[in-house]
């Protein structure tokens, strides 16, 4: 995988992709977008894998949007040209979203604007009580275009205004009390905890996590009645499927599951 | 009411009901999914009752959905009759947040799966500070289907990913700050929080109360506009109602409502 | 500004409202309605204003609908004009949602009922620890109406219930752990807050600020792919404005920004 703006590194059932652009704090500009694009949909179709772990290079996770990087290449109609590059960037955080594997992010240093997204649309979230979150956006002129309403959607609506109308900061413990992280450690303890999580993520059936991450993210997109209908049908399959029939057995008897031994 | 899963006692204006299969930790069967269904319905007509008061015997809230009876009885279509089980599961819930009194869950022990959806769904909820609150489904191969999108109402999005994708669990404190429960006590003293809720929902005239939850159940489901509109016709009828007409007066004059003499 | 039941004054670029009806602790009544939304629709017209201060005036915020007007002036048909009386109030409350400029509330004593509604569409709160806000409709008879799906937004469905279907009052600290303010500070401390707050927004480039607010309105009014698409055309719109011209080559350089100067 010759990737030039990320790493991207397999063991056992996890995918560990990290932030590489050392020069500028892992500063998201296009080439990173379309690698992280190429690595998710890659994870999406491996049905091998279990868990995928996001993290940045050189103790920051992202330090947003390249600005350097914003201008170059936009063409004819640089208008239309900006909200291309824009709308690939919510294309990745919806993909990020989906993915069937459960999303880890590791923070360490600052997540900033996009960096900040990325994090919004994990499905865990482990921080450093060094980290830092931020929406600079509007310190620019420019808009949290895509990153709003990711942003919205995981620390709610009213934190969100006040960050994203003063391009305001969370340090982790604010981050922790608003859900954007669930789970703050001294600078050292990050890979411990990666550790406890990746455990607990050994002790879940792959396919019922897949399902259950595919309800999850429908929850406030259509009506409550039809998602339940729905949902019964993924209840019904799961349930007549191999996963539980040796899932169920093994848990009334306080056996380990099958998929409760592979190395993470 | 010759019930076989559950307790049903009325005391002046309140409904106890208790989940009592104790050979299985209040386990949630289809008898107990009618029975409660069953109960509800009866509260749902009855204009004299003003709180539904929801725990479980023997120390335990609700054990989750019985594994054991899950089997059963199914017929020619497995997938279809799960489905079908299942889905009466999340209508109950639909049920339970419907109903036109303050439906009161008052916790201790663990509330699991199932359960822990019927205390997502509870107006107001009280926990001694033993309990505990989990997703296990994916632990076994199952999908959280009809819980996942009640307790993401409740807790919001992040706080359930992360729970219901590696089947984890809350205990009081946590369940405190995400909101799944509205206050904590001692084991010993549930009975007492519940008699000053219970106070409290005295000092609220019925049929408003009644109407709030009714507008409350909307909220997100439909344009704010549109729901204003209806809301703006529930307070004019209200304000031209019999309660207002003493419930203002006694406001304003500080003298207790009619309503807030009677027994709970 | 001949305004009756409000003070408006402006400083730099800051409206100061005061609500200011000193014989009923600040109670709305029709005349307030409408002169707030007088005074705000002449705020969104004015793109020199950045930002707009609402506050009480005697050491109270607003004591709710003035429940002593309500009655007057209604009519053939009272329930219609109730409910066009209602409507109008939660009209107010969108507008005040939807204004360009940062919106503050500023609270100090009590925000009851109406008055809790316009804290909960501010985008950012600030009070002092001695403040307190309930929503004491239902002991009246009377439905939260038009106040509800505002609160519902800011604080959640579950608090909102629990306060709504109770007659409920939060203090300081529980307003801040529910995000229905932002900063809680002495009683003496509101004006320095208040000072650090516009510094803060002083940073922020005006048209983003209104661009980012608009498309955060619409955040759960619509679908995501939708919202994302119009957020790129918004960020470009952003990017080649004469805001980002000036704003990106001074952040780039550590200085500060053409609009980072003016007095609030």
């Amino acid at each position: 995988m010759g990737y030039e703006t990320i790493l991207a590194e397999r063991t056992g059932w996890t995918l560990h992709v990290t932030l590489h652009r050392l020069e500028s704090r892992n500063a998201m500009n296009g080439a990173m977008v379309g690698e992280l694009s190429a690595v998710f949909a890659e994870a999406a179709a491996d049905d091998t894998l279990r868990a995928v772990v996001l993290r940045g290079a050189g103790g920051t996770f992202c330090a947003g949007g390249d600005l350097r990087d914003m201008g170059g290449g936009l063409g004819d109609d640089p208008a239309a040209g900006l909200a291309k590059v824009n709308r690939a960037f919510g294309a990745l955080l919806e993909q990020a979203e989906a993915l069937p594997q459960v999303l880890v992010a590791v923070v360490e240093g600052g997540a900033m604007g996009g960096g900040f997204g990325l994090v919004a649309v994990s499905d865990i979230a482990i921080a450093s009580d060094t980290a830092s979150f931020g929406l600079p956006e509007v310190k620019l002129g420019l808009v949290p275009a895509q990153i709003a309403p990711f942003v919205a959607r995981r620390i709610g609506l009213p934190a969100t205004r006040r960050l994203a109308l003063t391009g305001g900061k969370l340090d982790g413990s604010q981050a922790l009390a608003l859900g954007l992280v669930h789970q703050i450690v001294p600078a050292g303890g990050l890979d411990a905890a990666l550790t406890a999580t990746l455990d607990q993520i050994r002790a879940c059936a792959p396919k019922a996590v897949a399902a259950t991450k595919r309800l999850l993210n429908r929850v406030g997109q259509e009506p409550t009645g039809a998602l339940l209908d729905e949902a019964a049908s993924l209840f019904a399959q799961a349930a007549l499927g191999r996963e539980a029939m040796k899932g169920i057995p093994a848990f009334l008897s306080k056996q380990p599951a099958p998929w409760a031994k592979g190395d993470a």
